[in-house]
């Protein structure tokens, strides 16, 4: 009925689906004064003004007054410790690295000439600029509609839509971050390079600035500008994207899916709408399925600076080399000046969801956080709309917004995401397989068609992390084959794509 | 074949569909050197190194080196000259305001309860966060399908989604911004009150924030949670917003059109992918129409912060108070700074198209852009996410991006919106009609199925900026009253919402 992580800790989180009731006995000689509901804390000792509140073996936090035994912990009687200091960070430990390698695991993938592998086979059409999210629309309905019966092989039809383009200041150094978002959306290993833009003719991105890292040594036409003189009218504007559009699909209908090794596995870990169980059950399990993945040679990213900030400490040890220390430390800088210039720190965080699942502060969330990035070396740190350079695990620094988040790791490279969610969210991709997992039985019950796995196995006792890992880690091989389709995609329920732009509008 | 703005000017703009020739004569006693594309400028006398180009009466750069006449005078010749100093700007000119009223115009509306009149009747179906934009894209089509022909006075369901929501600090000022702007699309009078809201549960952002200042005096069902743990699964979810929309629709059902002064409208006047023309032909026609508006008792506003900045010195003139002069200078200043903490500046502005267009800097993009505000007294200044307040003309500082523009133009409360074009845009919008107008006759042939109105007409000298001004008067008031479709509402052609946010993702 509680979980207590570590022998440190003087509070434990409560598992029963209805919450611990008031007169509740405790294993750890304790009464419960009141009702603490699930996913929260409740004090195991009396926790006196000013004193610590550890949980993962760490203080998340200074009692704002005293805390009897059996009292329910929460976010009212807390205060927010400081972030860890950027310049006392712990170097990496060079620990030997002794995480024994896993083999034969494999999935049936679309390996592309540049040795990337697709899960996937869609056809992008990615607009240079929001004017034209219209005709994306209409050309996305009227090609599934009419062409994809012909071509078996292909799965879908994306329009890739963005707020980006135009209205933007092309000549500030921070335009740098959605441009390249934009360049490596299109590099994403289930499009097959065949994607295709939609352009205006006007727009200050140009779109021949978007495709230039692209292999068009085959003379692919890839760009339709609307304003281009040749074209009569609307029609004659949808004539000719859709005989572009048939090209392309002819040649991604040639591609089928071959036996790979899971080591091209390259999985985005991202969590949201988090809750008191997130760092026990779900972000643990994803931890140990990450391990997996890196211990099979694939690569795994994740992310979210504003949710790893408050734990950085326990991350930097785990770099590889001083150049990723300082590249990790690099970006928390970034964004403590970036919130600081929007007049707001790192106590934006948590959400009210957040705070009603058990979370207390971004302390507590940050802990169960980077749960989800096991317990490997980190191989890597790419900036917001790089790409994942390294095999093993990588931190993808993104802000922890889910679909800006799930954004900068499409641009990143993954071909599958797995999202971890404690209160629930219809969160999907059109452009990779997102497997949804829950952190509480309550949750995968009530929203059956919703969501993939439940890790609140764990905490029930029937399965421990281990065993939930691999089965993530199977469940994973399944999608990524094309064997399983996740819940989001059986129900058509997609978010948009939402790029990162730190620069102004003008 | 060109046409000189001012006899001040030492530059005239080429008319010719195709371009003055090397040859050419012009009556200004000049011969044209070399190949001045359509919406071009034209040296009519020689200006030396240092000298100011001269169009619209006013400098628009000064010659890097000496321009023969004759020549072809573009962006590669010309300075940026400082903008104007916000200190030292004219005041308000208190000059007898003598604008003659018209009377006896209508048009069909729908009037609101609280006063406001609708141009058409829709369902508006408004997400608090991203996370449920899939929900809101399912439910929408299906509403389309099963529901609304059983309601034959509802004209549309529109799902408004958007990227704010979570994942953003709401303890910054700037946060205020694109919140009100929510909360202003809300009351657009197009959506009669019957607006209902899809929230997920978790996020920053609440939904009852979005609708406090709807009228909520009849005890509307407005709010669905997915996380309500009422709802069985995704199906169970669906049930009840398919419950909720039908209660919505009844009502809106029961609008009716009525005749209505055209005192009702508030037109939202925004120009994008502007040309050399647009300053000659679509603005002026554009700005004859917001006077006509003004006179017949209407609400019109002009907006685009950015664009308007060179030229302000020849509206605070034209303020109607002091309080009125403070208030433009100040969203200049704000604009000022916001750029600069963004390391840009003004001349992110102008776009490739406009410069291919003929527009060779901001200061000229600014000199045409103002023109659609016509000549009448700015009685007020909205800040980016507010509404009208007064009759007459306001201005709405907003980003001169189109779509955040035209965001911005629906919270500030406008009916129907007019965009003028040179290199042609399909932008439109779902929730009030768009009419498309453009500044030479050579898009509107070729965009035959694009563009309503062709101010072009006044280039050719087949008709002049009133003759055209009253056909765009007469042509609003047909489309207010439902009896003409827009191009872009015919095509199905409509733009996503891009909420203006100035401050950080978290």
């Amino acid at each position: 009925m509680v979980i207590r992580i570590t022998e440190k800790d003087n509070v434990a989180i409560v598992t029963s689906e209805s919450g611990l009731s008031p007169g509740s006995k405790l294993d750890h000689g304790c009464t419960v004064k009141e009702l603490v509901p699930l996913g929260h804390k409740v004090a195991l000792s009396k926790i006196s003004k000013g004193e610590a509140v550890i949980r993962y073996g760490v203080p998340i936090g200074y009692a704002k007054y005293t805390i009897d035994k059996g009292e329910w912990v929460n976010e009212k009687k807390l205060t927010l410790p400081a972030p860890p200091d950027l310049g006392q960070l712990p170097k990496p430990s060079n620990d030997e690295y002794s995480m024994e390698p896993i083999t034969g695991y494999t999935f049936e993938g679309y390996r592309n000439k540049n040795g990337s592998v697709g899960t996937r086979n869609i056809l992008a059409i990615v607009t240079s600029v929001q004017c034209v999210a219209g005709l994306a629309g209409h050309l996305t309905k009227k090609i599934k509609k009419e062409l994809l019966p012909k071509y078996p092989n292909v799965d879908n039809v994306v329009a890739i839509n963005h707020t980006y383009g135009c209205g933007v200041a092309l000549n500030t150094p921070l335009a740098e971050i959605p441009i390249r978002t934009l360049q490596n959306i299109l590099k994403n290993p289930n499009f097959g390079n065949e994607v295709m833009i939609l352009g205006l003719g006007c727009e200050k991105l140009r779109p021949e600035q978007l495709i230039n890292e692209l292999d068009d040594s085959t003379g692919l036409r890839r760009i339709l500008y609307m304003q281009d003189q040749a074209f009569d009218g609307f029609a004659g504007i949808v004539k000719g994207a859709m005989n572009m559009a048939e090209d392309h699909l002819s040649r991604l209908d040639q591609r089928n899916r071959e036996t790979c090794p899971a080591s091209e596995l390259v999985v985005g870990m991202q969590c949201g709408g988090s809750d008191g169980l997130s760092g026990i059950t779900g972000n643990p399990v994803a931890g140990y399925t990450a391990d997996l993945i890196v211990r099979a040679g694939g690569s795994v990213m994740f992310s979210e600076v504003t949710e790893v900030r408050d734990a950085v400490h326990l991350l930097t040890p785990r770099t590889v080399n001083d150049q990723v220390y300082h590249a990790l430390i690099e970006e928390m800088k970034w964004y403590d000046d970036y919130l600081e210039a929007g007049k707001t720190d790192r106590s934006a965080n948590p959400t009210p969801g957040n705070i009603k699942g058990g979370l207390s502060n971004v302390v507590e969330k940050a802990m169960g956080s980077i749960a989800k990035s096991g317990t490997s070396p980190i191989v890597d740190v790419i900036p917001p709309g790089k790409r994942v350079k390294r095999k093993g695990l990588s931190f993808a620094a993104t802000p922890a917004s889910d679909f800006v988040c799930g954004t900068l790791q499409l641009a990143a490279g993954t071909n599958l995401q797995v999202f971890i969610t404690g209160r629930g969210t219809p969160y999907g991709l059109s452009m990779v397989p997102v497997v949804k997992m829950s952190t509480n039985t309550r949750l995968s019950t009530r929203w059956h068609d919703l969501i993939d796995i439940d890790a609140g196995q764990v905490a029930s006792g029937e399965k421990n992390i281990e065993e939930m890992g691999w089965e993530l880690f199977n469940y994973i091989l399944e999608v990524a084959s094309g064997n399983k389709q996740v819940a989001c995609d059986k129900l058509g329920l997609h978010n948009d794509l939402v790029l990162f732009n730190p620069g102004p509008i003008t």
